[in-house]
């Protein structure tokens, strides 16, 4: 696609596009890291790609071939991407992005972020210099790690980011104390829940919510991939969350096997017990609270985690509020672990 | 004050910025109507007056002192205020703004909504009306109205606005299982919190809360009025909150008592016993939430309200969430309840 930058457009300026077309890769890319790229040729023109599905083009690739595809030459370009470009690892035969880039005879490569991953991290930056390319990083580096907060976490850690995923009153309650719980929030918040789940490469219940709600985990409401299904116990034969993967142990071993199995975002959806064991474990990595304008006004509905929670002022756990927005009538509000933001930085 | 306005202001201009002003007035102006007039001279100045403290002038009065005290010609001006101007009632000897503004030779007043206290509504429109003075209303009425709530219920029902404000973790806990709650938000919430205090006629708490936390409850942090100090039940000799008011009984009877005894807005702090009392016969009009970034993460901490809460979803008591924003790290979440906002349209 053709569209215009300012007609000097400073390496942020390009960065800055490159990351907004990143943002709408994200649930088609994952589990591959959802990437931007904005090619500008020697004479003004801009092409833009976004990662496409597993095994698609990347961004890079994309943005080269929009601009083959209108016919027009790419040598000389200047490109701007949100994550170093890839080099080949693992056996791959396909051409990687660096070598993309390279062998189409683009001048400049402005980075926002090296590649966390160490089977790329450098490489592609490496691989440009030594053909010539002048390559800038590092720009828009804090928004691009951002965006790619699950990605970086992933290969940093060999774990999934994990997102905790919980509908409650302003009180605090996830139900009434007949345990039912529909709804509590609205439809819009909702369909911003299936968001989520449309993001994740994984959703995780415990075997308790199978057999009290009988959760289908698909995605509806927004267009988007069914994630994988994880059962904490057993799900009985029958339960709408079939076909699924029960895991049992650890929670740290369940978070390394997915991992390893290459689940970038595991979304957890509850419930209360199992949300508590994975917050008192220290292994949430983001929180997303739809919080409705109700109150129980109560002390005996159900609350949002089972278990001993802290037990003084100074073991309470702090984190910081990302986000805060409307959803609807509902407020969503994003809290993110200290640890994970450190981690990032 | 001579400032600004358009050229050509329209009416809703003029009411706008008459808005504006009344806003500063509320912490000096309660118990009466925190009240803006923005005074235009027939030559196009403008001249701003707010309702100063109980006692001194009204803001009709202060915009044609303060157009008098630059020598200022004000026959022939227009007038925008936030609320009817007075008249003089239950033998009050000095001018009400009515008369002061028909005395003054003003040629037109644009008023944003009527007085709701019977001993004035429509009177003081007539009285201009009847000495030619032009007089239009229900300009921005809903914000005008918006902005008077708590002295628009105290003259329609004869109670006070019930603010309930509480301060808690994002899991709807508002202290450790062992009763300490310091500090679950941070600075700014709580300078904030003592705004709501400075806006207040009198803060209502319970005596366990005395025994317990043994509060002065004083305005610090902020400029503003102590409010009167209200227990429910004894507090113990010695105990801060002295000089207080002791009151028992049944609620309604308590906010009868404080709506005749002139009391417009009524903030009570808790605790969990008392915010449920209030909760759930429904005599709550405001909710003032304060969120911190925290989570006990357990169900052994303390929750925002005790006693029974509404058993199933039929019965969950549903609010209007009308503002919601930081306020240093916590979130400040405002809700209505729909009864109030039925009472006022």
């Amino acid at each position: 696609m053709s569209t215009s930058l300012p007609v000097i457009p400073t390496d942020v300026d390009g960065v800055r596009r490159a990351l907004a077309v990143a943002a709408t890769a994200r649930v088609r890319a994952h589990p591959n890291p959802w990437v931007g790229a904005v090619l500008m040729t020697t004479d003004g023109q801009v092409f833009t790609g976004a990662t496409g599905e597993p095994g698609g083009l990347h961004a890079e690739a994309a943005a080269v071939a929009a601009a083959r595809e209108a016919g027009t030459d790419v040598a000389g370009a200047t490109v701007f991407v949100t994550l170093e470009p890839c080099v080949r690892f693992e056996g791959k035969r396909t051409p990687s992005c660096a070598e993309t880039l390279r062998d189409a005879g683009v001048r400049r490569v402005v980075v926002a972020m090296l590649d966390p991953d160490e089977r790329v991290s450098g490489h592609g930056v490496a691989l440009l210099r030594e053909a010539g390319v002048e390559v800038v990083t590092d720009v828009l580096r804090t928004e691009a790690e951002a965006l790619l907060r699950p990605y970086v976490h992933h290969r940093r850690t060999g774990r999934p980011w994990v997102l905790l995923k919980m509908g409650a009153t302003l009180d605090g309650r996830t139900a009434a104390p007949d345990g039912t719980s529909q709804w509590i929030t609205g439809p819009e918040a909702r369909a911003d829940a299936h968001q989520l789940r449309a993001e994740s490469d994984a959703i995780l219940v415990g075997a308790g919510t199978v057999r009290l709600d009988d959760p289908a985990l698909d995605v509806r409401h927004v267009d988007g991939p069914h994630p994988r299904r994880i059962v904490l116990g057993h799900a009985p034969e029958g339960a709408k969350v079939h076909p699924c993967t029960e895991m049992s142990g650890p929670l740290t071993d369940v978070l390394d096997t997915l991992g390893a199995e290459g689940v970038v975002q595991l979304l957890v959806e509850g419930g209360a017990a199992v949300a508590g064991d994975f917050h008192r474990q220290g292994l949430v990595d983001q929180y997303v609270l739809y919080l409705a304008p109700a109150l129980f006004g109560g002390s005996d509905a159900r609350g949002l985690f089972t278990g001993e929670g802290a037990p003084t002022m100074a073991e309470l756990w702090r984190g910081e509020m990302v986000d805060h927005r409307r959803v609807g009538a509902d407020l969503r509000v994003d809290l993110l672990a200290a640890r994970t933001q450190e981690e990032i930085r």
